[in-house]
């Protein structure tokens, strides 16, 4: 039986028609995102996209990520950690039930913390098919992006996580902040302005002082407008670093855009950690193995 | 001799005319920061703002603040830390010299750790003010705003400071991130959800991490929007107050705004550092004594 698997986040959606083994026959994304569908527009955004890749009748979907939000297309409320293949598989929301397409949503997950909540949605499907590809059961699992994702995994069960607005920080200061004025956020990476930052993170005085280390040293032309964007990118993810007990970890999965897990796998590589690193394959992966345990 | 003492910030403007004792005489307000001045129209502004305080012929103006920094009316470069009175009173540049109006600017204050400078322009002024004040010759003196200082003296000098960018972090958060769309920033302080905020801050797992918790707490409806701003505003002064060797300060000194330093204060109470509050008036009793001490 085919799948379509579909990632389907706050800004972007990724699609993949899966075969019966999980290989990815052809691949879609697309900048519609569930900030960009009306309220009750998701039917008819999914059959503007989708309606090809759903004949035959009977062809199943399965649908990870925002779209099971409140603010998405049915509500897949949140499964508790700790959560692996089975857990997830049992909470899974059947759109439309009984209606010949067979759509259905994962839900995110999540685990509490000395009283503060948190949560994720999309990145379970990625750690299910990170652990799935890999063969690695127990293991810490980083899922850069806007909001990171720090995740621990025990015989197959995500057992808890941490959320970080690396990304988002990185954007207010880069774009918003008095930072803007004297960075280059454009250039390209420049891995040893980038490490001065990470190494820089761990100095003791925090984020808040460290990031207008940026400013003074474009006043003293310390750096260039270029090396500064990657010194605050380095700044934002040693501070990540610096919360974490990686001695635990013999080696770190890294799940996301090169572009991203490149400087996880840097940061990480100056700290002693090896890391391996798995892109949009985690995701299909992920909801092939979701389909499969869910066939009757 | 009577004294003009004007601090011109970044947004904003402020001006005292003191007597010979440095006693208040008339106090003034303008939103004509040095963002609002085009290149070349200090003189004008300053006329249009302070001529009759300068009469009679003769009267002098000490400014303070970003009217001396690159892009201010005339650049007073840095003066280098240890300073005290003299070393300050030692960089104050004049502007025409020789003319009747007897202007000058104030230079503010630098410093490296690590390699990375650190600086301050107006602040200097205010510690300096405080010292005089409070007869305080050592001690911590913390001034609130958009870039938090944190100052040490010793001896009436000021030995060391770091700039924190918490007024800014706590700006682009409330109202740039993705938690302005469930915290209230025109709330009233909530003390309670600020001390909880304070508290959370050193659970060791980093700003970047907490500050997530302000989006999960009103996901699953654990605080109000209100509460929520007053958490944030906790989780960003707790993250500063986290970094600092507060053993060491018997006493905190708080320059700054009401609405700001009451924060500090219940966070340093909290922490058991006993605080004391100026306003301001350090900022002419620091114009004031440059201004006694330059005299001939």
């Amino acid at each position: 039986m085919r799948l379509v698997a579909v990632d389907w986040g706050t800004s972007s959606l990724r699609g993949a028609l899966l075969d019966t083994d999980g290989k990815v026959l052809e691949e879609q994304s697309h900048p519609r995102g569930i900030l960009s569908v009306a309220p009750g527009g998701f039917a008819e955004v999914f059959a503007s996209l989708f309606t090809e890749w759903m004949r035959p009748a009977g062809t199943r979907c399965l649908i990870s990520g925002m779209a099971g939000s409140q603010q998405g297309w049915v509500e897949a409320p949140y499964c508790e950690c700790p959560a692996g293949l089975d857990e997830v598989a049992g909470k899974i929301i059947d759109i439309e039930p009984g209606s010949q397409h067979r759509i259905a949503i994962v839900p995110g997950l999540c685990v509490e913390h000395d009283g503060v909540p948190d949560v994720m949605r999309g990145e379970e499907v990625q750690i299910l098919g990170a652990m799935a590809l890999t063969g690695l059961r127990d293991g810490l699992f980083v899922l850069p992006g806007t909001h990171n994702k720090w995740a621990r995994t025990q015989f197959g069960r995500v057992t808890s996580f941490r959320t970080f607005m690396t990304g988002e920080f990185y954007a207010l200061l880069s774009q918003h902040s008095i930072l803007a004025r004297t960075l280059d956020a454009s250039a390209p990476l420049d891995e040893a302005a980038f490490l001065t930052g990470v190494a820089q993170a761990d100095n003791g005085h925090g984020l808040l002082h460290n990031a207008f280390g940026t400013r003074t040293l474009a006043l003293f032309s310390r750096m260039s407008k270029a090396e500064l964007a990657s010194y605050l990118s380095g700044l934002l993810i040693g501070e990540e670093l610096r919360t974490q007990s990686l001695q635990a970890a013999s080696e770190v999965v890294l799940i996301g855009a090169p572009a991203l897990t490149r400087r996880y796998a840097l940061a990480l590589g100056a700290a002693g950690t090896t890391t391996r690193t798995l892109g949009a394959e985690a995701t299909w992966a992920g909801l092939h193995a979701l389909a499969t345990i869910r066939t009757p």
